[in-house]
């Protein structure tokens, strides 16, 4: 029952955060294709969050299936993650809208680095609340690659960003791609 | 558990794409007739709009109705048809504000084509898990020919766009009065 | 199941639009207690159509309590349903904007004898479902009276507002007020 | 199965305040981190609140774990706390937008004890249905201090606002740490 609300109240935060970004995409005046065209960077950043958020999804949904007790701890760390995930849709906001400048994608890079933070933070709340659940660890030992891997790639794309800015968006697709790749691991633990 | 919360994600995205659509209808300054004048087209695109978005929900709720099986195919095949239809209100929104001109039908006309495939995947994804499922596949194919008449209506709303837009709006209104019009083939499926 | 799906997706656009409606309290610039001063009509308006929104809710959810079995109709009825009630922020927002002019609050009362219209829909949709239920029977004319009222008020502000929109507005609290009052007769149903 | 429903729209409107404040945190035109400047008393705001309706959230959940029965009056008191909920976003950009001035964290302070009313409320006439409910009982005294505090904290704060706003600021963090440290107390109650 308690598991239940908690997942519903994420779902709905997460499912406001990935709808509201769309607003960005504000309405051109014009009807020709040109006015379409400045909307071009607002859309991939749009569609680069879009996936991000998403994967937070998957993963959350992952994770929370195989928990069995929520402490008030557990639902703290919760609370922690959709605050820096609901800061995703100004941070997309800001790149998109100055075609990828340096400081804005330092703001995205160090909010996804923050993101990450907060996503293991509530992973090892849970792990404290089952110690003794051998499913659980074995599914977050089979996520820990992917993560420290995000982590190292977001930090990296911080000082690229003031090179060029490409490189780091670069950097961001490359880890989206990585988590898209559904791994094998973590899906037989769950049908076991 | 898993497919619930697949549908609870699915149910709160959508019902946010089909509310936030609502925000393009600007409160008018003045309060004479006039003010509300300019607001028809839009109020029609937002019509038009909402039972497509409802519609995607009904039939999401027909297929999941009958799903057994939720993988990770399966998850980012709902999240991919999530992703275009998320777009709806700003095609929407573009086309109502400029009096259906040709490039915004256009753009209309493409989205839906694309929100079509996207339907399409996520039900050939559900396919592959649930090969010996013979209530799927009637449910599927009772429905095919829907989906295959939407989307040469689309295709065909594209060039008519140029020479009048009314075609493509008259294209439109069409494909939503088909598949509001109750099926009873598939509706026997379920209740059986 | 299916009820239940029902249930959640008109619980997440009644929650959206009961929520968007408090944009329209727009952030004032200053921070004097003149600027909180224009507010005040459309602080009213809000929370008028809120407390109607709630309403809705709690009789959707009291009709849903007694519902059993879900048919295409049904979906079809409260999608219908949750169409009019998506257009109240809009006629809120242009009623508290304007201070109650007559054709705003003409506006208001048209929206919400269609959101009553729609509402017996949905009932009659129901009823037909649902033949042999006396349990919905009495539960349903345990309310009707209180329909016919609303709608005779609504028609009724109407004309009123072209006199004096205040008649309107203790016409709307009037009709507030009598679906607050808690009806003893249906609640005793729900508890048999 | 009611108890769900209104958790779940409780859940839905609550997830949409505590997301839709982050629209306040308008993307800057320019991409200097003078630009970001005038956003930080916005996000610390945003911060305060979000924990706020977080803290709002918890409580709501924990108060409806122990809760059996709903009857209208549960149903009224809920959406009575839902309503001054719902605008918090608004006090919190006023606030936010305006470096904390006396009237607008006067305002906020109001708000939010007329928040902690709306609440005590619902805890008051989930108790007069709940009468012999002992856990129930256990749960309500175990928070009454915390209650009791935080009212008398914000009462304090509106004066404080006219000698200088930090003072203000300060109870406010002072009151959400509060909420934030685990009680342990009702924490064994649920698990018991």
């Amino acid at each position: 029952m308690r598991k239940t609300r908690l997942e519903a109240f994420s779902d709905g935060v997460i499912a406001i955060i990935i709808t509201i970004m769309v607003l960005e995409l504000k309405i051109p005046e014009g009807t020709s294709s040109d006015d379409l065209q400045p909307l071009i960077p607002i859309f991939l950043t749009y569609t680069l969050s879009f996936v991000y958020i998403a994967i937070y999804w998957v993963n959350h949904h992952h994770l929370l299936h195989v928990v069995k007790r929520i402490s008030a701890g557990i639902m703290w760390a919760n609370i922690n993650l959709l605050f820096w995930l609901s800061l995703v849709p100004f941070a997309t906001g800001w790149m998109g809208k100055n075609h990828f400048e340096p400081l804005p994608v330092t703001i995205y890079s160090v909010l996804m680095v923050l993101c990450g933070i907060a996503y293991t933070i509530l992973q090892q709340t849970i792990a404290v609340c089952h110690k003794d659940d051998t499913e659980l660890k074995a599914f977050m030992q089979s996520q820990s690659h992917k993560g420290i891997i995000s982590l190292v790639a977001y930090v990296t794309a911080i000082p690229l960003a003031y090179i060029n800015t490409i490189f780091s968006g670069v950097i961001f697709i490359f880890v989206a791609v990585m988590w898209l790749i559904p791994d094998k691991k973590s899906e037989q633990i769950e049908n076991d």
